[in-house]
């Protein structure tokens, strides 16, 4: 492997032993999901990759046979296995196998770095489509909300406007994103998993417009539903993502991103995984991506 | 007019004042929305229509000139008149002017009473039109869960299986449906406004597909969003209808909905409309749609 | 195998030994692809069906891995293999083999040779779903547009309304089907491949609408092009079918086509093949369809 | 009005007095539609301009009340008044009256130069839009496919790749695109009318995808449609646009098409309208957009 980002859910493993509820370790796993490298072997009926091919791995393998798989949204695939998620063994490591078809191969313009990036970008990427952002929708991004820090970043990478909403009621804050944007978005895309952002969608969202729930956070959140149905606001969660590599790495290749690896803040070879870890969790390290180079 | 429906909404004006909170009675205001009737006079500028024709009447008139308008969603049009929602008059009388475009001419094999019954099911040919149900599909219809009497006779008019879940926690009663019916519901169409059915609704539909919010409950309800988010289950509202009147009369045409006017369960002339109103609001009188005859 | 549908395609190749030009014989081959069974034996890692199981047989194995496969639209597969389309063998033959995934399992209402018509009513539900055809649209079917006896037939079995367009010109005609359905329809069917049927439905469908290609005639037609982008009516080809035996055999399970085994006009036992093939490349025997029992 | 741009159809009209064949001149009429302008006097019942607003004028304005002006197409009305289309008068003139609803007020930080290009980039939003073109879709756009200074010129202002296709075979031509672009396209914008793009679109276009039929060439072009319909490549003809000035305006203040007024080849004010025309029309002067100022 090359370099793999380090994602929430891999310190989850690592602190708590569980993510999200359900999914929980019963056996010592490789963490890494995010991961970039080179084909140095491939098996004998595989005729989309060559040794020496960079390739981005996408970190699912659906069964591809089942109802869901057939549709096209394999993502959903009960029998789904995912780099990382117990009890399969994710790609933090120096040899990896994987089955060709969800190997990606990058273009040359495309590093190994932003081949790593190529995961949390698909996931960008298909709560877009679910979202049904085209060009010149107005979309707003909640997550990075009450850290100005982070908003600064945010609107020096492309937001066109970042407003801090901290301590404002949810539809005072709402009609603030309206009049500084100057309409209300077409789509909300909620990042945070916290019940006032979903609630700050709901007011702000153009009626008829959609909230895309990328954030998870209680089980059952307070929110007012209601205000979404009357607005025939839609409410879509997503769970990863299906078919968005290639888009993603058509994305990065085209030049459309030009700061994209301007998110990797930190950097390690892979014996300091420990520290990587450590430096990703801390606020104080101001992390936003920690990459670790599996090929050092 | 000729015979008019009387709505939960009529009955929540004349007894309450208001409905949903939002629309509140401040004047005296003529009810019914539910209308058909035969044209007696026409503006200068009218092509569609000529006295004598048969119309069922869509209550509600948009702008026609506002973002969502321009785009057919006009049932979310912030300027609309709606029959019977204050301070608009409503067409249960006996004679009622209404816009051309609005006024949608019934073929020669749909009568007067099948007329009054577009409006309610403008509502549900909405509802699947935002559920993405087409020819195939599973529905699940929640709203008639826990009475019987209503269950049997859902199934005498055309449902394929109807089941009690009376006492039965959502994923035992999600369970249950889906092995009754063979699969889970690609789409779950909520008419009941509780809880309950919303979560039971999210338990039930197969990953990918939709809850359409078709009742009204409790502002903030309770119910597990996080898992409809895990399965890519939408969740989506619906205020009225758009574009869906020459639909609905297009399928009692062509003699799809056979039993349509089983529906009906009294009717009344206008004279004896208290008494009407008495009929639908009385559990005992066992009153589906009661119709109140303007003509008579 | 028991019941197996003759197709037009399997009599090219009975006939000429190709069919649509680029699929050529080389080789002996067994025909049939519109075939229904009983469970023999089944694999080891088969878990959706059980020996004894009657099935509907898909008859096109995609590859499941490239990216028409994993985007859902199977059918467009560069690798699929599709029984008697050259060199695949076909399913005409008392025992046969095939991946249990594209085996679909009948509900205990619809029986093998309902099951050995879900083939072609699959072409009807994939084309139903490429024109967008919902709840309500006004289609215009073009292909048994001036055989007198056909268009009888297709009344008795659900059209509402045939007309024989023999001797009109393309804009004639059109004008005469909108005033009879009262409507121009919102999707036309194309099924015959003459120019004259697709140059009618440029004609004859709603501006907005959607002209579905299921039948093949010139590879370079001459259409009136120009009109349809005009009127924005999309022209939509179809090739096989993916993700539709479910929704077929739900169709037939749900009662909604009670007439369907009314296109079964004859029956042969498979020592009789020879003779159903001349039975169904007669224009004298009034064939519709013609069933060969394996079984038998 | 203040900049109003020259369309092929201004010069069509001007030196033929008919348009595409339907459309022709039989009285003087005032040519121009792709025109912006200052607010000067509203109507009394105008609420969304005031005097002095900057405002993009979308040309047609449709009866809003019909089928397809309530569906959100109103492009297809077939009662559409339309700038510069016979008999309307067009907006080359110092002053001008326009539904308010059509005006479309401009932000901060777009001109009045950019507005009178939002015509023409309507056209082309509504061309992606009706091709489903969205983030990371590979693009093929054909008609400055044989002249290499327009090619150029697509490559300095945005174009990954251009190909001058002079000379070659449709099926090689298509080749070298995709082997250029590592992929077919998958959507094709054919923009020249020729029955070469088109056909070199069938071949191009990845299965499944669309070709946008901008341009118009022949009534009865000869294209191997046979070929797009087993590939299940859709035709989608464009008629003008609708819903698309506030998105064109969106993406111009987004700062998303730093290159749009390179567009803008030529200025004039409007007592030169004359030579403005002329400059339109010559090959020599190699012109892409003409602007007439009517304010000078």
């Amino acid at each position: 492997m090359g370099p793999v980002g380090i994602c929430g859910s891999d310190i989850k493993y690592w602190t708590h032993g569980y993510c999200s509820g359900v999914f929980v370790l019963r056996a010592p796993m490789v963490l890494g999901h995010e991961g970039a490298g080179t084909v140095v072997q491939t098996g004998s009926k595989v005729k989309n990759l060559q040794v020496g091919d960079r390739v981005a791995i996408e970190p699912g393998v659906p069964c591809l046979r089942c109802r869901v798989c057939r549709e096209g949204r394999y993502n959903l695939c009960p029998d789904m296995q995912f780099c990382a998620t117990p009890p399969i063994h994710g790609n933090l490591c120096r040899l990896y196998k994987h089955p060709a078809a969800f190997c990606h191969r990058l273009p040359e313009r495309v590093d190994l770095e932003q081949g790593a990036l190529v995961e949390p970008l698909a996931v960008a990427v298909h709560a877009c489509r679910r979202g049904g952002v085209r060009t010149g929708c107005l979309v707003l991004v909640c997550g990075a909300d009450i850290d100005d820090g982070r908003l600064a970043f945010a609107k020096e990478i492309g937001a066109d406007y970042v407003i801090n909403v901290r301590g404002l009621e949810e539809p005072i804050a709402a009609q603030q994103i309206i009049t500084t944007a100057g309409s209300a978005p077409d789509v909300t895309i909620e990042c945070s998993g916290s019940d006032y952002s979903m609630t700050l969608g709901i007011h702000a969202t153009h009626p008829g417009g959609s909230i895309v729930q990328v954030g998870r956070g209680s089980q059952v959140p307070s929110i007012p539903l209601t205000i979404a149905a009357t607005k025939e606001v839609d409410i879509k969660g997503v769970f990863r993502y299906a078919n968005c590599y290639e888009t993603a790495i058509s994305l990065i290749n085209s030049g459309q991103l030009p700061n994209l690896k301007q998110l990797i803040s930190h950097r390690y070879p892979l014996a300091e995984t420990e520290v990587a870890f450590k430096t990703a969790m801390s606020r104080d390290a101001g992390a936003i991506k920690v990459i670790i180079d599996c090929d050092q």
